[in-house]
Parts: structure tokens; C-alpha cells; sequence
């Protein structure tokens, strides 16, 4: 296998000289439906196999929502990107943020606070995990703090892990999911690294483009795939990604899925498994914003095909699978919040997959089209209840009811 | 080439005997969503670059219409599948059938009358051409009808071309389109024939699967890619191709582009040149509607790669490069019919798509999926608006215009 990375970082490393001596082009300006704000009643729609749905406000006036956690209790944290902590109790936004949340970098559209997580022993611990983007000398690079949460404020809170993957702009995109197994894993994406070079996401020496596997304490667990392998970071768990900014275990087979974002045409969900290469840049079903194709091959031998590739892009972020019983049809099924559908804004909505039981993709419906929403997460309450968030400067969490 | 040739139908027939070793899997029920009929009102939606857009009833009641074809002086020539084809005059549907259609083959959901195409000299010969299913013995194969249209029947009927590319079940597609140099260029449907051997579409000894080039006469002009070869259809202009309903010309560069239905994911939206090999279902990036790949890799030397990729499919049918001024912000952009979106029922849809002039993707704006109708054609009318064929019972001929 290293002979192998080897090869594949010299022959990044030809492809990045390459893509340097192609003459710059522009990408059109974005193109746009008419906005349309969200409505203050709810929202019903007909889904093809889970009768009619409701959306319902639980809470708005949120600029930028990004990450949506749940605790024992039903309270909900929700990440606002430009670096404030909000609580959702008993159905209502409380109007302060939590104390104590580090400083974020938030220059450009992406740099910000991320994700968020509840310790899977926060009834003993009450700690709380946070992804940010960490303001660094160089720019920014992705760090995750943890703290404990008394109801009102974050204490003790410290960076467990501050990834090896900076850059000037803050384009990487950070979630986070604990495993069967205990650990903590985190993406840290590789998107902003496409030029001068491909190394970054290709260079096992760096966190860019990568899964990490972690301790919650923010180590790398000595059964990681790396460990002890010269000019390897010990954290990485997968490498070869963009910007992942949607991570979960599969009920039933524990398998860990992660999509990323690709520019144009061709975002991916893929079954991660220890120390495999997911192909980002040498091997993509993208487009350029520009036009030309990203790599000259959509499949090559040694990197792993993904689970579903969307053409369009749909700006995939936040993932759930549904195991609740309000919506026994859905019971399964795989759910998406989609940004962006074909380079065309004002067309966000929440995906629905559905799947064989050996992970095969059988369908897939597109939902709640009709608000024009950024759908930025999607999480399943303790309530058995979906939840989004929009990612618009008026943004909302939702509720998902049936309303038959 | 040739010997390339042979080994790609060695290699698929290897393929073959692996596929029927497979067990037989089970596709899932088909998923819907609640029917919607057709309103008699106009349907107004907003786009992203095109304004309010109308759509506007010209004429209904012809079940399942497949083909739409304008004369000089503004007629419209519409087939239904069942084998009857249809004139709108002067904007209203004439309630009579025309006379001297030949008789077609109709078992299935697939098999019928399809294509209809004014000949470019139309004026002079009044020759109309239709494609359709063609009952033989073994079953049904694809077959280009000539006849002079007076208004109210066809005269002097005749098949010009009957393929070799017999079925049982007449599942294979067909659309016609004129070049620029004159010649008919033909689709020939390969979709049926994964089983039990992929020899079909790969095989260049019959039709299955092709995209032909042939005289107005239905003959094999002299210069096409494979005369002359033994062991090849004189007709052929490319090959490997699965179910192509959608055909024509790009304004500028006079390229034929043509897309095609893959199984499951994988539609292609290929440019089509003469003497290349298209993939299928050697290479694709579909799967079976019962979850397994079609192809172990989506790219192969030696097998073209498509302009765009539809993940998931939209069942594409019809297809036109817009040249009016009725949209000017459209110009340019190529118009493609959807029946289906990701295998739900209901999701049919107008989609737009737009390239660089280097024939790029740049994005694509899926158009009135509100009014959930099958589109099968989508053509440019001489009055510089947009017409669409929905795939019903009730099937209709709408009209897209401004509605600023």
C-alpha cells in the first residue's frame, strides 16, 4: 500500500504541474430562482411513500445554521456558522447563546463554527463537541474543541484536536460522528487544495481531504490504519475526499457513510473503510465550475468507487438514517440536506434514498423542493421526528410530521 | 479497430455467461407520487434565466403521444403509441386520425408508434417519416415508414428501413433527426438485450443498440464508418448504446448529440461521431433496478465517455437545442424531455441544460416538475416557442411561453 500512495502522490503531484500550465477560466456568475421566504405556517407536501409531510417552523431568526445535536432531555444545539452556540428547549429558541464557544475564523462563504455533538455519555459527562474553523497564522485550519454544557455555558473548553490541514480561505468543512466502537470521527475537508497542487488530499502527511479517527479525547487510537507508518498522520482513517460535510453509521451494519461535495456534478456517498483512497482530485465524476472535467477518469484501479454519485450536484450536507416510527415507510431510508441542485440557487431540498440491505441504491425522492431552502442538516429527534436546518441568513430549524 | 472490435465482443460475451450465472434479483414495486391531472388553466412557474414561463393546453386527449414534428406552414404532426398519428391545425387538434399509418406491434409499455420527422425537403415531396414498432415473427423490430402526407393520409407508404434488431418484447426506442448533410440519422434502441448475452449492442453484425446513418431512401451511403467491413451493418454510425429517444443536431458546431436511458442512474447524454463505440453495457455508470452495478467500472479505454451523466436517471425522451427569440436568456440551451426522476413515479419534468461552446456542461434547471407529467418530446415550434408532449393516458401538447 505504501508503494502505492507513493505512486499515487508523484502522479498527483504530475497532474497538479499539469492543471497549473491550463490557461485560467471563468465560471458564470451563479444563476437563481426568486427567492421565496419561508412561510410562518407550515408546509405540507406529497411524498411517494410517506403519505403527506408537514414542515413546521420550531425556530427561525438563526443566520446560518450548520449543526444540529440533541440531547437526553430533547434539548436541541444548533451551530450558527459566524461562531455562536444556540439552545432549543421545550420547542423555543432561547434568546442568549452559550457562553464560551472558542473564537471562530469566519472570513469567506464557508470558514465558521461546524458541527456539533453530544457526548455519547453526556448524561454523565455533559460533554459537548464542537468543529470550527481554528484562525491560524497561515489562515485557518479545522479544530475540535470540547466542553462541558451546564444548560446556559460551555466550560473547560479546550481544542481536543487542531488538524494539520490549513489554508487561507476556511473552505474545509468539518462533521462529526461517534461510532459503535466508541471513537470520535471527524472529516476535515480538502476542497480549497485543488491548485497549485492535488498533494494535499492525496499526502497521508496532512489532514486535508481526510476521515480521522480519534479518541474522544482527541488521540489517535493505535488500531488506526496508519499508525507507525513514516510520513503518515496516525488520525487518518480514509483519505482522498473533498469537503465533507455529512458523516453517519449505518444502523444494522455499523458501516460508516460519508458524502462529499464535489464542484460540479459529481458529489459522492461512499462507505468509508480503514486506510482505502476515495480518488479526490485524481479520480472524479466532476466538472470544473468552468466546464472541463476535473480528472480525465471517473474510476480507476486502488481507489474505491463511491455508494451514489449525484449528476447534478446537489451541495450534499448533514445525513441521517431514519430508525424512528413516525414515518414507518421511511424506516431505513437514508436522508440528505441538499444546498444547491445544478448550479441553480433556490433549489435546495432534503433527499430520501432508499438502499438494498447490502447498501445498494435502490431510489431516490426529492422533498420540500417547493420552500427554496438550503437544507444545511438533517438529524432524526429522540422524538422520532426529522429535523432540518436551512442554511439562509433567516434561517430555521424545521420539523418533519406526517400530516395524514 | 476491428480487432479492438473483436475483443470487446470476446470480453462481453464473457460478461454474459458471468451475468447469467447471477442469481436473479427482484426489483422493488414501483414508488409514486400522488397523480396530479392536467389543469385546463395555464401553469406558471418561475426559472432561474428564463423569467415566468406559461405553460399553456394547445391540445389533450391523445393517449400516450410520443412524437412531434412541425410542417412548413405551422402543422404538427403528433404520433400515439397505440399506432394513430395525429395533426393539430391552426392550434386545434383535428378529430380524425391520419389515414395509411402502418400497423404496429403494441405489447408492452414500450412498443408502438414513435418518431415522426418532416422530410428537410418537405415543401417539394411531402414525405413524412415515421419510426415504429414493426411486428416480424420473433416478435417486433424497428422499422422507418415513408409516406406523402395530403393533408388528411399518408400515400405510398412504405418501410425505407427495417432494422435487424428483433425482440420479443419490442422494447427499443427510436427518434430521427435530419443532418446538415442531408442524411437521416436514426436511433436504434438496445435496452432488452442484457440478457442472457451483451453481444447485442456490442455486436456491429446487427442493429441493436446503433445509431444509423442512412439516405432518405433508407440506404447505407457510401461513406459511412463501417462499409465495406465484414461482419459490420453498413449502416452504422456508432454503436453500444442503450435506449436513445432523444436526437439532434447542435446549432453552431452541426455535431449529433444523442442521450440515452440507462437501467437504474446512468442516463448519457452522448456527442455522437462516427465509428465509436459507446460503452454499453460493457461500461456504464447505471445499476439494475434491483440494486447490483451494470458494469464493473463506469470508463474503459477504447469506450467513449458521456458529455453528461443523469445520477439518478430522468428517463430522458425528446430532446431540442434551442434556437428561438421567444427565450432569449435560453439560447443556445438544450431542452431535454424527463419521464421519471430517481424511479419515482410522478416526477416527470422539462430539463434544462447549459454548455460552454466547447460543449461542457455548466448546469442544468429541472423545469415544471409541479405539473407531474411524463414529457416525452420537447421540440421547437417555427413560431420560436417551446412544445411539449406529456407521456398519459391523457396525454397533452403544451405550449411554453414568457409570462412576464
Amino acid at each position: 500500500m505504501t508503494a502505492r500512495l507513493m505512486l499515487m502522490v508523484l502522479f498527483g503531484t504530475a497532474m497538479g504541474v499539469m492543471a497549473q500550465q491550463a490557461p485560467p477560466r471563468t465560471a458564470p456568475p451563479p444563476s437563481r430562482l426568486p427567492a421565496r421566504p419561508l412561510p410562518a405556517e407550515p408546509v405540507t407536501v406529497d411524498t411517494a411513500e410517506g403519505g403527506r409531510v408537514r414542515a413546521v417552523v420550531v425556530a427561525r431568526g438563526m443566520p446560518h445554521p450548520w449543526g444540529l445535536a440533541f440531547l437526553p432531555d430533547g434539548t436541541m444545539l444548533v451551530t450558527e456558522r459566524a461562531g455562536r452556540l444556540r439552545v432549543v428547549r421545550d420547542g423555543r429558541l432561547e434568546p442568549l447563546p452559550v457562553a464560551g464557544v472558542p473564537e471562530v475564523f469566519t472570513r469567506g462563504r464557508f470558514a465558521g463554527l461546524m458541527d456539533v455533538a453530544a457526548d455519547p455519555q453526556f448524561a454523565q459527562n455533559r460533554f459537548v463537541y464542537l468543529t470550527y474553523s481554528k484562525p491560524v497564522n497561515k489562515g485557518s485550519t479545522v479544530a475540535l474543541a470540547r466542553g462541558r454544557f451546564d444548560g446556559t455555558a460551555l466550560t473547560d473548553v479546550s481544542d481536543v484536536f487542531v488538524a494539520d490541514a490549513w489554508s487561507a480561505g476556511g473552505a474545509a468543512g468539518s462533521r462529526i460522528a461517534f461510532g459503535p466502537d466508541g471513537m470520535l470521527y471527524l472529516t476535515v475537508g480538502g476542497s480549497f487544495n485543488i491548485s497549485p497542487g492535488v498533494q494535499g488530499t492525496q499526502d497521508p502527511g496532512n489532514h486535508l481531504g481526510k476521515v480521522l479517527r480519534l479518541t474522544p479525547d482527541g488521540k489517535a487510537p493505535p488500531d488506526n490504519p496508519f499508525v507507525g507508518r513514516p510520513g503518515h498522520k496516525p488520525e487518518i482513517y480514509s483519505m482522498g475526499h473533498r469537503n465533507q460535510l455529512g458523516l453517519a453509521f449505518r444502523p444494522g451494519t455499523g458501516e460508516l457513510w460519508a458524502h462529499e461535495n464535489a464542484p460540479q456534478g459529481g458529489d459522492e456517498l461512499n462507505v468509508i473503510k480503514p486506510g482505502l483512497n476515495y480518488g479526490w482530485p485524481l479520480v472524479s465524476y466532476a466538472r470544473d465550475y468552468s466546464g472541463p472535467r476535473i480528472a480525465a477518469r471517473p474510476w480507476q484501479e486502488g481507489m474505491e468507487q463511491p455508494a451514489v454519485v449525484w449528476l447534478p450536484s446537489i451541495a450534499p450536507s448533514g445525513m441521517v438514517f431514519y430508525t424512528g416510527d413516525r414515518f414507518p415507510a421511511w424506516k431505513g431510508n437514508l436522508f440528505v440536506g441538499a444546498m444547491v441542485t445544478g448550479r441553480i440557487q433556490g433549489t435546495g431540498h432534503l433527499e430520501r434514498l432508499v438502499f438494498t440491505p447490502a447498501g445498494e441504491e435502490l431510489r431516490r425522492e426529492s422533498l420540500f423542493g417547493e420552500l427554496r431552502q438550503r437544507i444545511r442538516d438533517v438529524r432524526q429527534g429522540p422524538d422520532g421526528f426529522l429535523y432540518l436546518l436551512t442554511d439562509e441568513e433567516d434561517g430555521a430549524l424545521l420539523r418533519l410530521e406526517p400530516a395524514n
